[in-house]
């Protein structure tokens, strides 16, 4: 089969590779019908994310069809249709039974396409599949369901529930790349006040309109700071989620935020960033870092079932397995492309 | 009369400065009993706290008994004895409201001793009488009192419940000043499994012993991150408290914490750290700041009337009112002193 393999810094090939095996008796093989390009799929090839090893298949969130299931799994069969999630489970570590399994122990987290091969390929081998996919109701399109693979639960969970969201709240999200799109979707279900987007891409922060934001501000040219104190009695956010992964941005959260309010980070970050102590140890400030648990999945499917999410206009470009690299291209250059999701598909 | 000016970093006097006048209906004014000194104190001699601006009285920790009484004041009377908080509270603007005292926008919050004349003096005003100040049942001793003032609500709202200690916990302190040990004495109440506090002073690790710690590290002899793994299984601390205020201090408590666990800062901060986003973002880790509300004092209050908080060996050293400058030379050198608080008073 052929796969996208990691090179190391800079470096991507669609290629042919060895067919997955099952490994362990909890692992299923699946056909991979649909797969995306995450922004940490970018991270790891810009390379902030060295646990990364070159000859790793890349990939984290997929829709694919059950081919082979490992003598353990109880809860899957051949043909069902799955979500592959972007964590997987071991569901027996400490982390597991307390529900945080991206910080699964038992070797499960965020694996795919980090630590062990990941799904952007024709097939793959999907370990601890009874905790690590969930089947799929017919009424949901391999092209919503994908988007419940990393970025739906990651926005939801690691933005706006770490952040706190609550009615009347004035939101900023600093990136409106669709981790950033997806908060602004799942931030409207607290009934914020406002929600405010910073992007330096005019494309995007029409897409975060489109998606619910009310007001944006282009990055380098109006000022954020200004337009959060005018919309918020001069005080500042509630709550703002860092959905892009720079110091810069992040340190631009940090500013963002009223006393008492909260700093969601969900940026995968390669490099420090600096903390301004001295102005915010006063501040009653409360900052969040974390991993998606994915504990809400089986909820926001049945949100995406009951209609309660929007997702249509997130994939934005569709493309053939053959055309894997062109679509990493695309993805990566959203400036010119006005990328949001690429889908990549039988 | 006499008080404790702060003539600019690294600068100070004990001197003859007008009397106190009421200036606000809501203000009394107190003839003050006793009092202490603050590490922040110290952090505003250091130059950490800008704002303070030399020919401040400094202090914001005292007992004392009510001697004039403004037009508005309706809860206190001459003659009252009265515990005078480090936080005022106009009570009416939305932090108010909300409980968050600390972050009052009517001007309140922390003023004694920083924005206006605090407490290292003969007499003093109190604004926003009402609510910055507790009157003080005949049980309840000035020494006891007054560490009621600061360090028994800020080491518990700012530390344990920012930092959310609970039952079986692994709980790391950095700092064993009073701020830590009071940390100490009030993450007890929630039944932590371990309680491990770093300093660099023997002496202040005897006493953290003595409050209640069962393990210590001698900072720049022993090893904590071995310490609080050896202790844990590997993970790390749930919750980690910083009470010193450098950004030595503050990075050393990002590396204790386990994935999913909670950093309390409480130190008072003059420099900016650094935040290992790059090994953090993965980590699930709240990070917190605050100056305290001080809406717990009532509550620590009646566990102090109760015997829940055993304060007794808080106050090393005693000092009459014009021995004010020595009693900052001891407290300002605990390694040879063996001070922790020290007690000014008539």
């Amino acid at each position: 089969m052929r796969g996208l393999v990691y090179g190391g810094p800079g470096t991507r090939s669609w290629t042919e590779i060895p067919d997955p095996a099952i490994q362990d008796p909890r692992d299923v093989i699946i056909q991979v019908d649909a797969v995306t390009i995450c922004g940490t799929d970018l991270h790891i090839l810009g390379g902030d994310v060295p646990e990364v090893e070159p000859g790793r298949v890349l990939g984290h969130e997929a829709v694919g069809t059950v081919v082979e299931t490992g003598s353990g799994v109880g809860g899957l069969a051949t043909g069902d249709r799955v979500l592959a999630s972007c964590i997987s489970a071991c569901g027996i570590c400490r982390y597991c039974r307390e529900g945080a399994y991206g910080q699964c122990l038992g070797g499960g987290g965020w694996i795919l396409g980090h630590l062990v091969d990941g799904v952007q390929s024709e097939f793959a081998r999907i370990p601890f599949a009874d905790l690590s996919t969930y089947r799929l109701p017919d009424r949901v399109s391999n092209e919503s369901a994908v988007l419940l693979a990393d970025i739906l639960p990651t926005s939801y969970e690691v933005g706006v529930l770490n952040g706190r969201v609550r009615p009347g709240d004035t939101v900023v999200i600093v990136g409106a790349g669709p981790i950033g799109l997806a908060a602004v979707v799942t931030a409207r279900l607290y009934s914020p006040a406002h929600i405010i987007v910073i992007d330096k891409a005019t494309s995007r922060l029409q897409a975060a309109k489109m998606f619910g934001a009310d007001t944006t501000v282009l990055a380098g040219l109006d000022e954020p700071l200004e337009t959060v104190r005018s919309l918020t009695g001069g005080l500042g956010a509630d709550v703002v989620i860092e959905a892009v992964g720079t110091p810069q941005t992040f340190e631009l959260c940090t500013t963002l935020v009223r006393p008492g309010g909260r700093v969601a980070n969900v940026g995968v970050h390669g490099k420090p960033a600096t903390l301004h102590l001295e102005d915010l140890w006063i501040r009653n400030v409360t900052i969040t870092t974390g991993l998606v648990d994915t504990y809400s999945t089986p909820k926001l499917l049945d949100m995406l079932v009951a209609g309660q999410l929007d997702l249509g206009h997130m994939v934005t470009h569709r493309f053939g397995f053959e055309e894997f690299m062109t679509a990493y291209d695309v993805f990566a250059d959203p400036t010119h492309s006005g990328a949001l999701k690429v889908l990549v598909h039988r």
